[in-house]
């Protein structure tokens, strides 16, 4: 095989064979083939586009390019959530301590913050003590013992995917369907879990913009999963807006605790409750509605907050902040970002991407991967998108160990809004959700 | 700038602006945009276009990244011609040599043979003690006295555009208009012509295969060397099969003196004849009919064969064997290719490609750039696409220094040919010309 007739071949809009992506990947993995020539494939995969078939041989190549996780030492189905990356997004916490309630058992492996999105293995690290670095053999005692943990995804699942995605950085290829189900799709599925949901993000604060195109990747992510022989669903939700109120490693885990509480951001609520309802509908667990109602006892019972500090403790970490609300400790400096003056009503949008730079900016992200976080920093949302806002009305506050940070968050911060006379409308936080075979409802 | 928001735009289908390609093009000289790249870039390039305006941005950011021929010391006009590439194409001698003898000056820059395809230079280069390297100095001088002179492109022209084309030729970016466009034009503007005709060959023996996009390609060179503020004009003809009845060095060259004594192959003739006029019309010598005549007129009376063995010798170059038929030298072993016994009467079709590569074969061309040329080799066409053909017919005569290569050689070119029992159509050699602004002629 040439690499050269691979490139001309997706160049003139033909299909790529299951040998040809195997030998491509392959070549990829063990650096045989030439970078210019992998960026001029990936060029044309973005514009001639890759069928169901290939992208599913694309997944199933870049996942046996490394290790796969063994997880045979766990009897039953074991779940998985991914988000493809959102604002304030924390719902892994909610939905693992949900559903471990109801017991099923969730083994999950997480990646770390990217770009202006959080990472959930950083914000289980906001809690001292709290190990993600767990061995296979201790992850599975874990799971096994309390019916959930969540660790890092280990450097060695898809080298292929890594090497693949660098080069996607660096030449504007990131954005195709195709290859973002397979790079998703392939982590997870070197996972090992049997049963997986995925929250498909768009709006302002997600790489995709448009929710057909959201779902279009669902749809496609969800069909490369069950072509592996798994359990798979999906939920398209709008990124338009940050989820729930608080961005921000540890300032995310109160809101998490809260929900847990039954004190809830309705909209976060709704998405963590859809979540964890359609993963236990998806292990045989029930009819949907049977699940939901299964849902909402383990949340308004406590067990699921229980399970949550249960896991937390059982990974080396304290949940006393979690637990009693006295104990929250909270970033040094605080500043109330307020409405101006000329403040015409209401606020109408909210640029979600902007806020999570702005919330990475005082101290909640890493620009280096050997960077320390500030698990302290982040912000809490006052008002948002179609709230009526009066001159003087507090929008948000900065928090941040940093206190010269603040003037440029602010800035920041205050460019991500707009502000109108008129209440905008604000679309409902659940666009669609994806089910067996790729089968679509939209809410 | 940044590489990535180029590519991002071109991907998109967005135009490029000038200073964007100016950019791009001065990075890719100075190597500091990595391959992988600049091979995004060209693939977005080939799959969503560039309009005229990006082409002659392109041409003239690859013209100004080397040197740039200073012809100010040949007073008058200079004319000059370019082939896209054929098999048995060899019209500059003819072209050089009519047009000179009318009073044009000619100031050729040539390439050296590329795959299937001869070189002009290499072609020169044949006669004993030809010189193709004069110095700038001696060129002027050549052209100034004799009134033409072809010498060989010196690699200071255009380095971009040469690193360029190796990353097109790995990355399958190669067949696109606008980069082929500017390829060609690029080197053309920078060896300093102010008339330049173009010979544009589609066919089976041509990197292009379709006339349409020929006279597309035709149209956007004639178009960028016009906003260079040259006088350019192009020919769209066929090579669906070989031009004239010689392939090979000295054949090709024993061909175009036959031509200039009137024994000449009509197909050729015509083409060189309507080149030649052409740029005598471009150059503002008289109506297109009144050129045409000059052109058969210095045939006709020697003259252009007599300023064809000036310009040798004044290059150095021996002309005997061009002079006095009983002095031309042949490959010491020759092989007629003999029509099968099952033959059904016509010859219907010429892979022209395929005998493009076995006159390769046969010695004609190198492997490496550092290989010597068996000057003698080649081949000698005696039925062409639409004659009749008997039984043990003579098809062709292999030549060759080497015996060893004529079996190889006569299985490549029977299996270039296919018979049927009807003539096959024949398409006219001229299918349009290209004229100011691009405006079109059919023929």
């Amino acid at each position: 095989m040439r690499m050269y007739d691979l490139i001309t071949e997706k160049k003139n809009g033909r299909e790529l064979t299951g040998e040809e992506i195997k030998w491509f990947v392959r070549g990829v993995t063990e650096g045989e083939i030439p970078d210019a020539q992998t960026a001029a494939l990936l060029m044309a995969i973005c514009l001639r586009g890759m069928n169901e078939r290939e992208a599913s041989d694309l997944t199933e190549a870049m996942l046996r390019s490394g290790e796969v996780a063994d997880l045979s030492a766990i009897p039953g189905k074991k779940a998985d959530k991914h988000s493809t990356g959102g604002v304030g997004d924390s719902t892994t916490p909610v939905v693992v301590a949900a559903v471990a309630a109801c017991g099923l058992k969730v083994a999950k492996m997480s990646g770390r913050a990217l770009g202006h999105t959080g990472g959930t293995v950083d914000k289980f690290e906001s809690l001292p003590g709290f190990r993600s670095d767990l061995s296979p053999r201790e992850f599975a005692d874990v799971v096994n013992r309390v019916g959930a943990a969540v660790i890092a995804q280990t450097g060695t699942l898809c080298p292929a995917d890594k090497k693949l995605y660098a080069l996607r950085d660096q030449t504007g290829t990131v954005d195709n369907v195709a290859l973002i189900a397979s790079s998703i799709m392939s982590k997870k599925l070197a996972s090992g879990a049997d049963v997986i949901m995925l929250d498909v993000k768009y709006g302002s604060g997600a790489f995709i913009k448009d929710p057909e195109e959201a779902l279009e990747l669902a749809r496609l992510m969800v069909r490369i999963g069950e072509r592996a022989g798994r359990s798979v669903g999906a939920l398209v939700t709008s990124m338009d807006a940050p989820l729930g109120r608080a961005v921000g490693n540890l300032l995310e885990m109160y809101e998490a605790s809260d929900i847990l509480h039954g004190n809830a951001d309705p909209e976060k609520l709704l998405v963590c409750r859809t979540l964890a309802a359609d993963l236990l509908f998806l292990a045989g667990m029930g009819t949907k509605e049977a699940c939901g109602e299964r849902i909402d006892r383990a949340i308004a019972s406590g067990q699921a907050f229980e399970k949550l500090c249960e896991m937390i403790r059982a990974q080396g970490g304290d949940p006393a902040m979690l637990r009693d609300p006295g104990r929250r400790i909270y970033a040094p400096f605080r500043r109330e970002v307020r409405a101006p003056e000329d403040c015409p009503g209401y606020l109408v949008r909210m640029d979600t991407e902007r806020i999570g730079i702005c919330a990475g900016i005082l101290g909640e992200a890493r620009k280096n991967p050997e960077d320390k976080v500030d698990h302290t920093a982040g912000l809490l949302i006052r008002k948002k998108t179609g709230d009526r806002v009066s001159p003087g009305d507090v929008l948000c506050e900065l928090h941040t160990s940093d206190p010269s940070l603040l003037d440029e968050a602010e800035r920041l911060y205050r460019s991500a809004l707009a502000f109108g006379g008129r209440p905008a409308r604000r679309l409902p936080i659940l666009f669609a959700s994806v089910g067996p075979n790729g089968s679509v409802s939209r809410f």
